[in-house]
């Protein structure tokens, strides 16, 4: 069972939090998990993990954001991935469940398009990585849209007006899918 | 690579499709496959793979579908799980892409609610099994209606004219996501 | 987390209970489970999994056993042979919290020595395998003695009165064992 | 097979010697193996891998124990695991198998219930965890109690007079028991 | 360890020897292990496990061969493939080292260039696949000529007249690299 | 597919190019891999990842080296190992498919034997091991032999004069083995 935590608390996220049992380390929580926070997110170079924006010179910066860290003790990344790209699925079905609002997922990221500017707007970063003991997940969803180095778009703008009760949902939902999973992978036989 | 194929002949969808190597034998693919066609739906009982569908006594049938038939050659079903609720991910993403139907995914359920008559219908069967070799996928979605044990929505009726066509595009962003998802894995270093 | 569930009705095992899936269809258990149940055990050669018995022409024969079937949706059989070993040291430490009996064990059997005859008596067998969704094991303890092929001990002989509640006792034991063997992976951080 | 080795000299058990190739760097041990030697224990805290220690504040001291390090080399944690519980029940047997000690294991701890006293008193440490190789596993028996954070019992007092033979015996049986758990996963046909 | 076994009777394989734990139900040799013997070689449709060969219609036949049937007991089977390859490289290098036949590698086949008649032929057959609780490699080398459905070559026209002690050398050399090859995993530190 | 990539700079081999991502970060290729160029080869003892050199006191050096580095992204260290051989393997085909020099494979190490001078020369040095991301090996071979630490043979002295060109058929040979075993793990049934 995928556990769930939201922390009341601003945490600036700088990287440091994508370690393993970080979630075990601050708030004692052990096993597979999911924790959310808000909270600015500025991340130096030397802890970049996507060498992909590294070599590209890409900054993460915003100065807030709705964060989630998950952590599965398993070493398989691919699935991670995968766990990653559902996982952006469920944040993009919530919002639009509201009926208003339209987002476009490219892999792992959200975008809403504007349709009076005609401008993508990107909402999110996300990204999975492997811990010496685990496998990661970071997303952050932008909470402000000033400063940031690319176009974006803030939860209030597209309907999300509380933050914390929507993490909770989020979280709910995923640990919910988690499982669901877990039971699809148990209720087949084998074909030849 | 995800390798990709439309069968333009119809064929009668008994199960039987859904056995390891049934691409490279019937149409001699070889490797990580999805492969597409037309046809009528009907499991027996003795070929049903999802035991909740055999103890809920519940059948598989329909006079039409667009049917799929996902293989990896690997043996982690749960990741094949994660791999078959994506796909039917990107099956609602292309359909709403167009703009105007909205469609509900409870798990590897895909459901269109009919505004006018309050009704939830249902789209798509699915289910993700092992064979000795492989695990496989298999989706089906509604081209007829008439008959199915359940309140079903056809693909023609919210939007889809062209199975053919819908199928092609959806088997390229599959293939394209998987290649997009290995990529992913290879591009980040690891954290503490 | 691994369910458990104590059949009340008598089950004669032949064999047939361990194949995948049988909690599920039997019982409506999805997922990792041990079920327990009384019954006679008797199984032919062609449903014995164990070849070295098969080799050896050896018959698993009782008028009477307690039965444990455990099943994990996994494939690493070693794994599950190191559960089945675990599971056994917990029936025999079990057995001798009481404070009188003394059971000895060889691999994944357990025996009494009774002093007075000095001779070696054998309680249990078990059995660890692979199905094509999973890993099971089947474990017997003796009830009744007649007619066994070789000299065995009753339950309750060696203290165990009431089958029932003894086995409640040993599958929750199991089943938090093995959610504090998760909890003991998921505390570490690597080291070099 | 798993390699044995007791070492003579006394050895300071700080942490470092549960690092990956430990034996193979210190006396060119290579593949699987169980090293076990006498020394005093203390682990500082940088030292330690076990964060529920950590946390709670808890340190590792002993004036003098029998320590044991294993290597497996594979990178499942979850399995070494079991290994380490079944390693300790080991111990465990082998103790009680003289007749006139009992011990009691609480997952992977062993203790000693001194009847008169009505006290429990612990006998072991253990932790498993992974290195970036491998699977290691640290366990250490008490052979002195002065100072020891909790109330200990040493191997002397429940009839364990020889470390070191006591060492050698332990360490056949590991060695003989993951041979045979790798034999039974090599005598079972699979089942439906 | 692989063990290693020549038999001395002949069989005729027909494919039934490729099958889970044939070496143990017929020689009690349990784990795993390369067996060798001599035989004719016919294989019947409903007995090929190489689908490329069904499909093209080839059949396997041959008068007389030198077989090897391997088992190891895990479930990934690129990696016995690998092993397979690697395999016939043992087989080739061994020829050689006589000095005055080369052979060709194209895959898993192995072929003797008759420079005077400049004509390419076949020495061997093989195919690793999939048990329900093993891999398993076949592989044959041809000791008589005459019928077979390609040109082929005998292991007595390329300098092997004594197919026993050859093969023995050959399972000699298997099991040596394999057990170098683990040892080759237990020797280095990892890198960043 | 294995990405295949000639670096045509001069690069000196300090043992910090067989770290994960190395081609990513350095030339943008993102996936499994194989990367070659020239140069001379230096590892400090820091850099070895061989202990088995570091225990023996052997230094690798050479005044020039054609140099292969290999990424695979997964964690099974044996099955790379196993690569390594076959890669060592597809060397030695190819200098020896000129049809005048003849070399020794002893595990992953190449001899060409001096028929004249009966001295074994030695070609290569190679190792594989595990970054926290990925499988690794690098393979040098030798294009100058002054000052090396044991008697060499340089690329040239067995009938390789453009090593660029070598190293391109090299990869392209590796790259299609690698496709076609993969490949062979797709086209078989599982048997009983």
């Amino acid at each position: 069972m995928v556990q769930q935590r939201f922390i009341e608390d601003s945490i600036r996220y700088d990287g440091s939090q994508l370690s393993s049992l970080w979630a075990y380390r601050s708030y004692g929580i052990q096993g597979d998990s999911i924790v959310s926070f808000c909270g600015p997110c500025q991340v130096s170079f030397d802890k970049m993990v996507d060498l992909e924006d590294v070599i590209q010179g890409e900054t993460i910066y915003s100065q807030g954001m709705l964060h989630f860290i998950i952590e599965h003790f398993e070493l398989d990344l691919e699935k991670t991935v995968l766990r990653q790209r559902l996982f952006m699925t469920i944040i993009k079905e919530e919002i639009e469940s509201k009926g208003q609002y339209r987002l476009q997922r490219k892999g792992d990221d959200l975008y809403w398009i504007d349709n009076e500017q005609q401008k993508r707007q990107k909402l999110s970063v996300s990204i999975a990585t492997l811990s010496p003991v685990s496998t990661m997940i970071h997303t952050g969803l932008n909470l402000q849209t000033e400063g940031t180095p690319v176009p974006t778009v803030a939860l209030a703008q597209i309907g999300v007006k509380d933050p914390e009760e929507f993490a909770r949902r989020i979280m709910e939902k995923y640990s919910a899918e988690m499982k669901d999973i877990y039971a699809a992978r148990c209720k087949v036989r084998g074909v030849e």
